[in-house]
């Protein structure tokens, strides 16, 4: 591992904690590495601060971790000349060097992979890798850069002006105290750069694409954006048509109740267009250093299966566990009853005995008294707590229908 | 190819127009097949309606879509026992034999695949597999069969009963005449298992599974379901919690403005939740023949590479298109000005001019008159013809600052 900043650390974390024997983190490399020491790394992994130790040892994986392009572009080609597969998170890197690394790999029988550079842990680039490869893309966009989101959602939450959720944003760390890459779009356009050579095997250079800067955007904007039912976002969209990429980063006027007028602060989201499989979305969380880990570990894993011959035992993967649906949740109650007095009060007092509490009574009127519907909603329980209950209300006689047990989630 | 139904058709189809030289079809099996033949199928694949033909050949992989139990899982079988790998959308086969048919595979050296078991064309059993294999997943939740969710958006969007959503479901072809296996959630508990088999590597039974019929809901649960701010969907859920795994098929209440609620008719979404990466979404088209094809294309394509030892040229994968930022779209045009009579009728010719359209004016009151804020929307038209308006209008002397111009997207 080359690069032990806050990414590093919860690769190497998770390399640690999880030891599924398929990946053994041997080295870790870093300029004064001694102030990064951490007491949990095993005793045999390898501290340097010299990239050549790495290079020249017998690793099979380097993972890149450190970002920008120099020297990190000499560091990957001095691992894949060396026959030694890349995992890396570098954006920039990739999105100005993807071909011809990938042709430097395939020419020393290495593997470059790169699931971490766009969207953190929401997994796009391995869905374009696998799931989505039998289809044929013509559009990706998304929501790619997380300072933009949180920016522009705190304007959209408070109201606020753009200065006051830049200084926020930087007060709470998410954004940095120069945040040009990220405000104007350089961050997220090389991001585009990347989702259209992995999806749309279109190479283009992130310069050549527009970007807009979201500086611009006034608190009034909302008010005059949710006046026709809109938000506002910093989209990058990326479309092929007739051998043209349309391509384009920037604030855009998005729809409340689309996908993309519901994603907050630190969310990313991925639409993909294809021919036969129509949209897709993917959304999660699209930076921080568990979730980039997790895209990094994934393909570390992925590179870890292609190179080894042998494969676990399928039985020592997988768990045979009890299975319950004894989930606990608040409930939907509801009842069609022949009107009286007193309904409630014996129902309540069911639920009373089996401790079960109430949260709300419904009773919608302009229904008929012979069959009237009402509802009542309970507290979080136990399945197998209401059920009992559940089972002595049926018993009731002002019933004219079986009653209806719905768990209310999330 | 065994089985050339729906999405048969759609894999041969999809196999014949791309011509990406990994793979090549050359058999198809189906009992009478000369009534399914088809003129755009090449001359020189084979049809048969003999099993053995197949299995007897040298074919590196085996395409099962004849769906349910016997003769699916003999004729899996008896490919990978022949060492042959296997793609297959059998979610019956995979939730009931999964395990012991990948042991079996891996016995023989062979591949076993079956992304489109689940979900159709939304890639999450690859995701799972692929960009997830990082993360430790403990739950995993979705709406998983099309016909409830269709049946359910129904009710929803037209308070009818349940009895007529069902018949028009039957009459449109998104139910069957027999839809017990969709409405009393056995098709979706079988995805539940293969879901919790490569998500959680629990192995369980699909029976195992409590399932809830969603027969007992009735328009009016829509109605009080609305008052609490939720409406009803078809929940797949599985929660692994300390060696017990939790799971559920049935009708809940979610909430209108979650992922769960904004799901409608054929589209199905899978929620994973992970100890590292958190929660990530996956929506699409569940069902139909060119998305379930998209996922049986994409195993193909992930099996031969596999199989290939010779990888084709990065250059010969990846065009270099022209790129612009040209996009044709509505437009949001933000103006702030000091206030004086006649500036919308000089706007509105300097548009006319330039031959676009105006949509809306808005102007909300209570904003001061020396600065005052007003927006124009255009109705589509390009960038490039936009620009030189907006030149134009930026020359306007009662601009107090640079107006905005941003897309409205969707």
């Amino acid at each position: 591992m080359i690069g032990f900043g806050n990414v590093g650390r919860s690769v190497a974390r998770i390399l640690c904690e999880t030891t599924n024997g398929a990946l053994e983190l041997t080295h870790i490399c870093n300029r004064n590495y001694k102030r990064k020491m951490q007491p949990w790394v095993p005793a045999d992994v390898v501290w340097t601060d010299d990239i050549q130790q790495v290079l020249g040892s017998d690793v099979g994986i380097v993972i890149e971790l450190i970002g920008g392009l120099n020297p990190a572009e000499q560091i990957v080609r001095g691992a894949l000349m060396a026959g030694k597969s890349v995992v890396t998170a570098n954006k920039q890197l990739i999105a100005r060097h993807g071909p011809d690394l990938l042709q430097l790999a395939k020419d020393h029988g290495a593997q470059l992979e790169f699931g971490a550079s766009v969207a953190g842990g929401v997994p796009v680039l391995p869905a374009l890798r696998s799931g989505l490869s039998g289809d044929r893309l013509h559009g990706i966009s998304g929501i790619l850069n997380g300072t933009c989101n949180y920016i522009l959602s705190r304007i959209e939450g408070a109201r606020i002006p753009f200065s006051e959720a830049l200084e926020e944003a930087q007060a709470r760390g998410y954004a940095e105290a120069d945040a040009s890459e990220d405000l104007d779009g350089g961050d997220a356009r090389a991001k585009l750069a990347i989702l259209a050579l992995a999806g749309l095997h279109a190479r283009i250079a992130p310069e050549a694409i527009r970007a807009r800067s979201i500086r611009t955007i006034d608190a009034v904007d909302f008010d005059y954006a949710a006046e026709i039912g809109c938000t506002i976002r910093q989209i990058s969209r990326a479309d092929l048509q007739e051998g043209t990429l349309f391509a384009d980063v920037g604030p855009s006027l998005v729809y409340i109740n689309s996908p993309f007028g519901r994603v907050y602060a630190n969310q990313n989201l991925v639409l993909t267009s294809g021919k036969y499989g129509g949209d897709m979305a993917f959304l999660g969380a699209g930076a921080g250093g568990d979730p980039t880990a997790v895209a990094v570990i994934s393909d570390l894993l992925f590179v870890a299966h292609n190179l080894s011959a042998a494969r676990p035992e399928v039985s020592s993967l997988v768990s045979t566990p009890r299975v319950s649906s004894d989930f606990e949740s608040r409930w939907y109650l509801r009842f069609f009853v022949k009107d009286k007095p007193g309904i409630v009060a014996r129902l309540s007092a069911i639920l009373a005995a089996h401790h079960l509490n109430i949260n709300a009574l419904l009773q919608k009127p302009g229904h008929d008294k012979s069959a009237l519907p009402f509802v009542i909603t309970l507290e979080p329980c136990r399945d197998s707590l209401l059920h009992p209950a559940l089972e002595e209300m049926a018993t009731l006689e002002f019933n004219t229908r079986p009653s209806l047990c719905l768990p209310i989630l999330g």
